[in-house]
């Protein structure tokens, strides 16, 4: 799945390919208005981050602009589709099936970004059966057997913070190597799966220090 | 408000203030489990991160510990706390009833934590005067209102892109300080107020460059 563009890519520094996706979805966004060139100014203004880091975190890639006349917003936002290897669609199992777990399993959000939730899973008998928008939620004894016959390798996970570990391992056992963690707990994983945080908490502590 | 830790606050850089609600949960989890003492080795393998790197965070706001008798947990916690200003109660207003306001507004994770959802509220008539777990879901139009009448600081957006900046102006206009946008759009505010963004998207997409 590797391409010319990903060699190399354990040299570059985590934090770059952490803003990767704020520059594909500021071009997405371009690209629904009708737009065909951008530059490392313009991004920089919607995005508050300067021109000169743009330009430095998209060189670290390759060449996609010229000196003078811009980006082609469609063509660096294939380019970076492709090294987030999300010109693909990921399939995803959501663990958890409470307000939360619910709410993403829903989210409109993931479509023509990479990714679709096929199930969505829970332990609560009550819960079991029930429909949630498009999706019957379905016993959590089967995750694994899910998970190994269709590949999954992504999941989210939106259990209580006492089970989320639990979790954490079978999916991890299954074959996945991606995990989106809504439970507020930090995981254990082995080294070769990521795991990244949702917890609203964490970005509200970070604000108030500065109130 | 500012207290004698947090002079010369502005020096410390961002990331390591955004560290800080991190190593707050693991202390509150370890208080829970009825813990007492704790080293950053041992907060450095829950965390994931260096020992080194936390005891170089912490040393940033004073001596929290001794050296071969680590740090009392209880007291590391209440510092932190106090640093991050939330040994006090914010209240917040959801701005947004859709299936992610609702849940949000919902989510049992605020309690104790230092934020409590005070109003959840939406434009759509169809949704106005419904009710959403505790909460009534009320007419945006008095948004700016209730801000001002409870000083109101904190808010969360919930709703769609299209409107998440004009909503983001109004809270600002009313007094809000501090943003946090589940919108998957990037908002232009000024310089004195904090935005932080809840993007799935964002995290997975991070995720699958390691793929």
């Amino acid at each position: 799945m590797e391409s010319e563009q990903v060699t190399g890519a354990k040299e570059i520094p985590d934090i770059v390919v952490g803003r990767l996706p704020i520059y594909l979805r500021a071009l997405q966004r371009m690209m629904e208005e009708g737009r065909r060139l951008t530059s490392s100014q313009e991004l920089g203004e919607r995005l508050g981050i300067s021109a000169a880091q743009i330009r430095k975190d998209l060189s670290q890639f390759g060449e996609f602009g010229k000196q003078g006349t811009g980006y082609s917003i469609e063509f660096l936002a294939e380019q970076i589709l492709h090294i987030l290897q999300v010109n693909q669609v990921w399939e995803m199992v959501v663990v958890g099936a409470g307000d939360i777990g619910s709410a993403i399993a829903r989210y409109q959000g993931f479509a023509n970004r990479g990714f679709r939730v096929i199930k969505l899973f829970d332990s609560d008998p009550q819960k079991i059966g029930q429909e949630v928008g498009p999706f019957t939620i379905h016993n959590a004894s089967e995750l694994e057997d899910t998970i190994r016959q269709a590949g999954i390798k992504v999941a989210m996970i939106a259990t209580p913070s006492a089970s989320a570990q639990g979790v954490a391992d079978r999916l991890v056992s299954a074959g996945v190597k991606a995990i989106l963690n809504y439970a507020p707990i930090s995981l254990n994983v082995p080294e070769d799966v990521q795991v990244q945080y949702i917890d609203p908490v964490i970005h509200l502590q970070r604000m108030t220090y500065y109130l």
